[in-house]
C-alpha cells in the first residue's frame, strides 16, 4: 500500500447554502418540521425563495462542510461532487480550493443550476432545510475519481448521496474502490427522514461496508427504530469498527468494539446557527483519526467537539475561523 | 405637494458583496490600502477572487445597504441600480425586495455581469474594499424613475456614482426631479479616494444640489483638503442644510445651520467588521428624519448610531436582524 496522498476524500452533494433568520410561523406555514432536510423542485425553490427574507450565501454541503473543516485543520483533502459551470457553481469551486481541497470534478455545461439548500434558521439557533438538488442529480460514478479514492486514508461519504441512484452507485463503487486499496469508508447518516426513506439499504451498508459511522441521536434511533439512545447504542455496537455518535448539548459518545467513550460538549459556546454542526463534528474526528490518533478515539471525538463549537457560534455552516487556531486555543 | 410615498429613494451601484477574512500580509502583497475601496476591472476581479479565502456573499452596495436598513426600521424605501439577469443578480433583487422595497431597475440583459465587491475583513474589524463595476456601468438618465424620485421625501445619492458620466448624470437629474418636486436630496461621500478623484465636483454639489451630506472624518478633511476635524467642521457649516459627520467610536457630529449635536457611539460593542457601518448610520439618520424627528437632529444621530452598532457586530454588510427590533431594544 502507498502512502496517502490525502487524509480524506469527501462524496456528496455541491450546495451553495441560502440562509435567512425566519420564525416559527414561517415554518409552519410552509409545513416544515423544524431541524430536517426535505428536497424540493425548482418551482417550490423559486417560490420558497421568493418568501424568505433576504439571505447571505455561504457554500455548504454535508460532506463537503466536512473537507473544508479538515482543509481548515491543517488536513490534505479532496471532494468530488458536481456543480454547473454558473456563478453559483464558481462560488462552490472558489471556496473548497481557496482551503487547498483538490476538487476534480468538472462542473456540468448543461442542465439544471448549481444545487441551493435554502436554509431557515430560527431564534433557537436551529436550522430547517430545503435542498434543490440542480447540478447534484448528475453526480454519476463515472465522476468518482479512482486514484482519488485509493489516495485517501478515508472515503467519506454522505446519506444524501442515497436519495438518487446513480449517485448510490457512485458511493458504491467508491467503497469498493476504497476497500481494494486497502483504504477506510465513512459514513454520516445526515438526517432521520433521509434514514427513514432508505433505512433498510442503510442497514446493509452500515454492515457491510462502513468502517467509521457518524450519526445523531434522531439518526440512530430512525435507523434502528428505537425510542432510546442506549437501545441504539446496543444495535449499532459490532455493526461497524466505528461509531460517532453526536448529542447536541450532551456531545458525543463513540464506540469500536469493547471500548466506549463519552466526550462532553464544548462549554461556553453560545449556539447562534446549529448548521453545520455534524459535519465540523465529523471534520475533527477525522482529522484526528487520520493525523495519529487512530487509536485515541476519545481526543477524536474532542477535536469533533471543538470544530463543532465554532461552528455553531456564527450564522452560515463553515467555519469562519481557522480550526487549526481553534484547536491551538482550546488544546494550547 | 402630494403625500410621499417613499421615506427614502436611494441611487447606487447594485452589487454583491464577497467577504473573506485575511491578514495584513494580504493587503500588502496586493498593493490594497486598509480602509479604502479601489475600481477594478474584470481580469484583475479574477485573480483577486482566486487568491483569496473561502468567501460569504451578501448583497451590498453603499446605497442599497441604507435602503435594506431603512426598510429594516419599518421605513418606505426605493432604490434604483442596475444588476444583469444572473444568478447573482436575481440574489440582489431578492434580497432588497424581500425588506419590501421597490425596486423598479430592470435587469441587463447583456454586458458585463452583476457588480461584485471583494471586501477582505483583517483582524482588527477593518475591511479593505476592490469593485469590479460590472452592470452597474450600464445605468443611465432613463433608469431613475421621475415618479419614484418625486414620491420621496428624500432622494439619497452614494458618491460612488460620481465614478462614471452616465451615472453622474443620472444623479444629478434626480437631484433636479427631487428638488423640483419639491424634495430633498442626500449625499454621502463614499470614500476618501473617491472624494479626491472628484473634489471640485463634489464641493459644486455639496454647495448647491444637497440638503443633507453623510462624510466620514476621512472624506471631509479629503473635501476640504484640512488636516483636522475642527477646520473641516469650520468649512461644512452653512454650506448644506444638514451636514451629519460620523468619526468611529468618537460618535457623530451633526451641524445644520447654528445648531450642532455631538453624539456618542453606542456603548459595549464588539466591532466584528465595520462593513457597511456608514451606510447604516445613514439608515437610521434618514429613518429618523423622515419619520417626525426632522426637528431633533439628535435623535436622527442616536438612531444612525444604533444601526451602526449592530451591523459593525457581526460579518457582512447589512443587518443580521430587524433594526426596528434593535431599536426598540435600546430606546424601550
Amino acid at each position: 500500500m502507498t502512502m496517502p496522498t490525502y487524509d480524506v476524500c469527501g462524496i456528496g452533494n455541491a450546495i451553495v447554502d441560502v440562509l435567512s433568520h425566519e420564525d416559527d410561523a414561517f415554518l409552519a406555514r410552509h409545513g416544515m418540521t423544524k431541524g430536517t432536510m426535505a428536497l424540493i423542485g425548482s418551482d417550490d425553490a423559486d417560490r420558497l425563495y421568493g418568501d424568505m427574507g433576504p439571505g447571505v450565501e455561504c457554500s455548504g454541503g454535508s460532506a463537503a462542510n466536512t473537507i473544508a473543516g479538515i482543509a481548515s485543520l491543517g488536513g490534505k483533502a479532496a471532494f468530488i461532487g458536481k456543480v454547473r459551470d454558473d456563478q453559483l457553481g464558481a462560488v462552490f469551486r472558489h471556496d473548497i480550493t481557496a482551503l487547498g481541497v483538490h476538487f476534480p470534478t468538472p462542473a456540468a455545461q448543461r442542465g439544471p443550476s448549481t444545487a441551493r439548500c435554502l436554509i431557515h434558521v430560527t431564534s433557537d439557533a436551529e436550522r430547517t432545510m430545503n435542498t434543490y438538488l440542480g447540478a447534484c442529480v448528475d453526480l454519476c460514478p463515472a465522476d468518482v475519481d479512482a486514484d482519488v479514492v485509493r489516495a485517501s486514508q478515508v472515503t467519506y461519504l454522505e446519506g444524501y448521496l442515497w436519495d438518487r441512484e446513480e449517485a448510490k452507485a457512485a458511493f458504491i463503487r467508491a467503497a469498493q474502490q476504497a476497500h481494494d486499496a486497502g483504504r477506510e469508508v465513512s459514513l454520516s447518516l445526515s438526517d432521520p427522514f433521509c434514514v427513514d426513506r432508505h433505512r433498510n439499504s442503510f442497514l446493509e451498508l452500515v454492515e457491510n461496508h462502513v468502517d467509521i459511522l457518524f450519526a445523531n441521536e434522531h439518526e440512530i434511533l430512525s435507523l434502528y427504530q428505537v425510542d432510546n439512545f442506549d437501545e441504539a447504542l446496543q444495535h449499532v455496537r459490532g455493526h461497524c469498527k466505528v461509531a460517532a455518535l453526536t448529542r447536541s448539548a450532551k456531545g458525543s459518545v463513540v464506540i469500536s468494539g469493547n471500548e466506549i467513550h463519552i466526550v462532553d460538549a464544548e462549554p461556553g459556546v453560545t449556539v447562534v446557527d446549529t448548521t453545520g454542526a455534524g459535519d465540523a463534528y465529523a471534520a475533527g474526528f477525522l482529522f484526528g483519526y487520520t493525523n495519529g490518533h487512530r487509536d485515541d478515539l476519545a481526543h477524536c471525538a474532542r477535536l469533533g467537539g471543538i470544530c463543532s463549537a465554532e461552528v455553531i457560534g456564527h450564522f452560515g455552516g463553515r467555519p469562519e475561523v481557522s480550526l487549526k487556531d481553534a484547536v491551538a486555543n482550546k488544546l494550547g
